[in-house]
C-alpha cells in the first residue's frame, strides 16, 4: 500500500462495466434501485449482477466473494459491493483503486480480501456530496452514495475529485494461513458453497506435497477422508473426498451430495491434512 | 389523469432500457423467454432485471415494488412488469405513460401505486396485433404481448399506434393513509422485506412530530417498541426499534434479526405511533 | 444432422448476445466469474442471465430449459450452458451450431433437446487451447473453457478454428413421445415449474382431439381431473385442471395453489388423457 499522499500508479481507465455484489436478496426493490441510480448517472454504463444473495450482514463472506469473482473482469471494471450493517453511523464510504479495478462500498472490511491479496492499492473516502444523491438517507447508502460514486467513476471522474485519500482502511482479520507441524497441515474452511462444498484456505501445492508422503488423511469435524480426486466423477455416490477447487485451494466434496450436510462442518472450522507413510 | 382523448404531455423519448419485474421465479425459462423476445424485437435494447421473485400472483406486492424501484431510472425507461393471475381472460393489457416512463403489463392494478403516486399519466390498451407475437398463447401474455410491446416502445413506436386510449385503468384500493387521533397515528404494514423489516405507510415527518411530544411508543401486533433510531447499529443485538427507512417511511427492524419473526406481524396489519408525554 | 465432414450451412453471424444457463445457484461467485471471463475476452459482448437455479447436476432439466428459453432469442445468439457433473473427466466440451444459434457447454446431453428438436445442426469439440483460460482447472470448465469459447464465438472466430468436427454428440434418451391406444393418450411430466404446474409432453392438438370425444379425464398419480380450461382464472380456488401451456403442451395446474403439492406428482410420472363418451 502507498504510504504517502499521492497514488503510486494511475487509476485504470474505466470500461463502463459495473459489477454488483450485495446482501439485498432477490425479492425486494433494493437491487433495482441501485441499477436505476447507476443508469441515471451514466446511461451508458453496464450493470452486471454478481450476486445479491450474500448472507445478510456477513462482511467476511462478501470479502471472500469479491476475491473469487472480481479478478476475472476486464481492466477498468468498477466493482460495487454493499454489505453494510453500519450504515448511518460514522462508518466511512470508500473507493479502493487497484492496478486493474475500482471498488466502491462501505469501509467496513468488505474489501479486505482484495487489499490483502497482494496487489498495490490506494484508497479514498468520497466526501464530495455533489456526487451523492440528495438527500442521503441514513439506511441506504448503497443507493445514495456508493451507486452514484460508482457510476461517476465510469464517467472518468477521478477518485481524488470525489474525496480525500485515506491510509487506514478497515481490514478484517483474515483466517490464519495454514500452519504445518510434523507433516500435518492445518487450515480452515473459508466458504461453503451452494453445492455444499467446503472450501479451505489450504493451497494446492502444499496438499500435493503431503499427498506424496503416503495415504492422504483429511480431517474435518470428526470426519476423516482418505481420498484426493481430480474430478467429481471419480467418487462413488455420496462418497466424501478432497479435491483441488477452481480457486486452487483444497475443497471437501461429496459426490451428488452436500459435504456440508455429510460432515456437519461450519465455516471457520479447522481442516487438517496429513499422510500415513507408506 | 387526463380526461379527454388526447394525451396531455408528449411521451418521454425511449432510452433503450427495459426493466423486468415478475413473479416468474428464478429457476424456470419464463424470464429468459421474455428477454429473448425483447432482444429479438430490438437487439439494441437493454433488459435490466429488477426482480423475478415477487410473491406469485401478488399484484399488491408488485405494485409496491414498482413504486420503490422505478423512480430511480433515467427518463425514457420502459418498465415491463408481469404478475398476471388473469391471463387469458378479458383482462386487458395496458401501457401507462407518465412524464418520465412507460409501463407495460396487465391492466389488473399492478400499476396502481405508480398511477396513484401523484404524477400525470395516460393509458393505452395495446390491441394492434402486429406488435404481438403470433400466435398469442392464453397463458403467457408476458412473452407474447407485454414483452414485444415493451420492445417496440424502445424502437420509438408511439403507444397510440399500438392501441386505443383508455380512461378506466384498474386501480387497487391502496392501504388507507395513516389516520391521527389524540396524537396517535395509525397506519399499516405495506411490505415486509428480505431482512424481515416491516415497512409501513407512515411518513417520516409525522413520526418525528409525534416523537417530539415525548417517549415514542410504536405498537404492532401486541408488541410495543419504545426506540426510534437513525441507524441499525444504534440498537442492541436482537433489539426491536423504529427507524425511518430509505423510502422515507417508518420501518420496524430488529438488529441482526428479523422483525417479522420477532413480532409475528403480517402485511396489512396496523401499526400505531404515539408518545408518552414527558 | 450432417453426416460428412463439412458443415451443411454457414454458421449464423454472431450478434454479441450470450445467454447463461447454469446450476451454479445465486449465492456463489461462479456465475460472476463466468461473466468476467466473457467480458474480458470480448468487452463488447452482452451477457444475459437465463437462470442459475437449474437443479444441481440435473442435465435433463437443463436440456428442457434450453428448449424453452433459447428459441426466443435473435439469430446469432450464443447460448452458454453449464450443468457439468463430469467436469475433469474425458467428457468433451462441445459447440453445437444450428441455423440460428451457437450452443457451448459440456458434451453430456445438455443440448439433447436442442439437437432432437428437428433443426439442422453440426458439432465441434473445442481443442485449441489458445481459446481457453490458462491453466484449465479440473473442476470449473465453465469458467476456463466454455466461457472463453463462447466469447470468442461472439468475436466471429469460427467453430472450426477452435476445434474438430464431431459426429457423435452425447444424446440423452428423451422422454418417450406420447402413445395412444383406444382413445387414451399416455405421456409424461417433463418439467415442474416454480408455480407447481406439471408440464407434460402431450401436445395441444392431440389433447383437443380427445376432448372432442366427450368429457375429458386427465389421470396423474391417482388423481383424476375432469376440467380443461383456457385460462387459470376459470378455475375455482385450489381446483385442479388441465390447460394448454405456453409451450403448446398439456399442463396440470391448481388455481392459486401448487399442482405438484396437490397431486404429489414427480417429474417422469405418466399422465393419461381420455374421454368419457357423451
Amino acid at each position: 500500500m502507498s504510504n504517502n499522499n499521492q497514488p503510486t500508479f494511475p487509476p485504470p481507465p474505466p470500461c463502463g462495466i459495473i459489477t454488483l455484489s450485495t446482501d439485498f436478496g432477490i425479492s425486494d426493490s433494493y437491487a433495482g434501485a441501485l441499477k436505476g441510480v447507476l443508469l441515471s448517472v451514466n446511461p451508458g454504463c453496464r450493470p452486471i449482477d454478481l450476486t445479491h444473495a450474500l448472507a445478510p450482514q456477513d462482511v467476511q463472506a462478501g470479502s471472500f466473494h469479491l476475491t473469487q469473482a472480481c479478478p476475472f473482469f476486464p481492466t477498468g471494471t468498477v466493482h460495487l459491493a454493499v454489505v453494510d450493517p453500519g450504515v448511518g453511523t460514522e462508518r466511512r464510504p470508500i473507493i479502493v483503486v487497484t492496478e486493474k479495478y475500482f471498488f466502491v462500498g462501505p469501509d467496513n472490511g468488505l474489501f479486505s480480501g482484495i487489499m490483502q491479496g497482494g496487489s498495490n492499492y490506494f484508497c479514498f473516502e468520497p466526501i464530495n456530496t455533489q456526487y451523492f444523491l440528495s438527500p442521503v438517507s441514513s439506511t441506504f447508502h448503497g443507493r445514495d452514495i456508493f451507486a452514484p460514486v460508482a457510476a461517476y467513476l465510469t464517467h472518468g471522474i477521478a477518485p481524488a475529485a470525489m474525496g480525500r485519500k485515506i491510509e487506514d482502511p478497515v481490514l478484517l482479520a483474515l483466517p490464519a494461513p495454514p500452519t504445518e507441524e510434523n507433516n500435518c497441515l492445518t487450515g480452515s474452511i473459508v466458504h461453503i458453497d451452494h453445492y455444499g462444498n467446503l472450501i479451505t484456505n489450504i493451497p494446492q501445492d502444499r496438499v500435493l506435497r503431503i499427498a506424496e508422503c503416503g495415504q492422504i488423511m483429511i480431517a474435518c469435524n470428526d470426519t476423516v477422508i482418505r481420498k484426493l480426486y481430480t474430478a467429481y466423477a471419480q467418487a462413488d455416490e455420496n462418497e466424501l473426498f478432497g479435491i483441488i477447487g477452481s480457486g486452487g485451494m483444497l475443497e471437501i466434496s461429496a459426490k451428488n451430495n452436500s459435504a456440508r450436510l455429510a460432515t456437519g462442518a461450519l465455516r471457520s472450522q479447522r481442516v487438517s491434512v496429513s499422510a500415513d507413510p507408506p
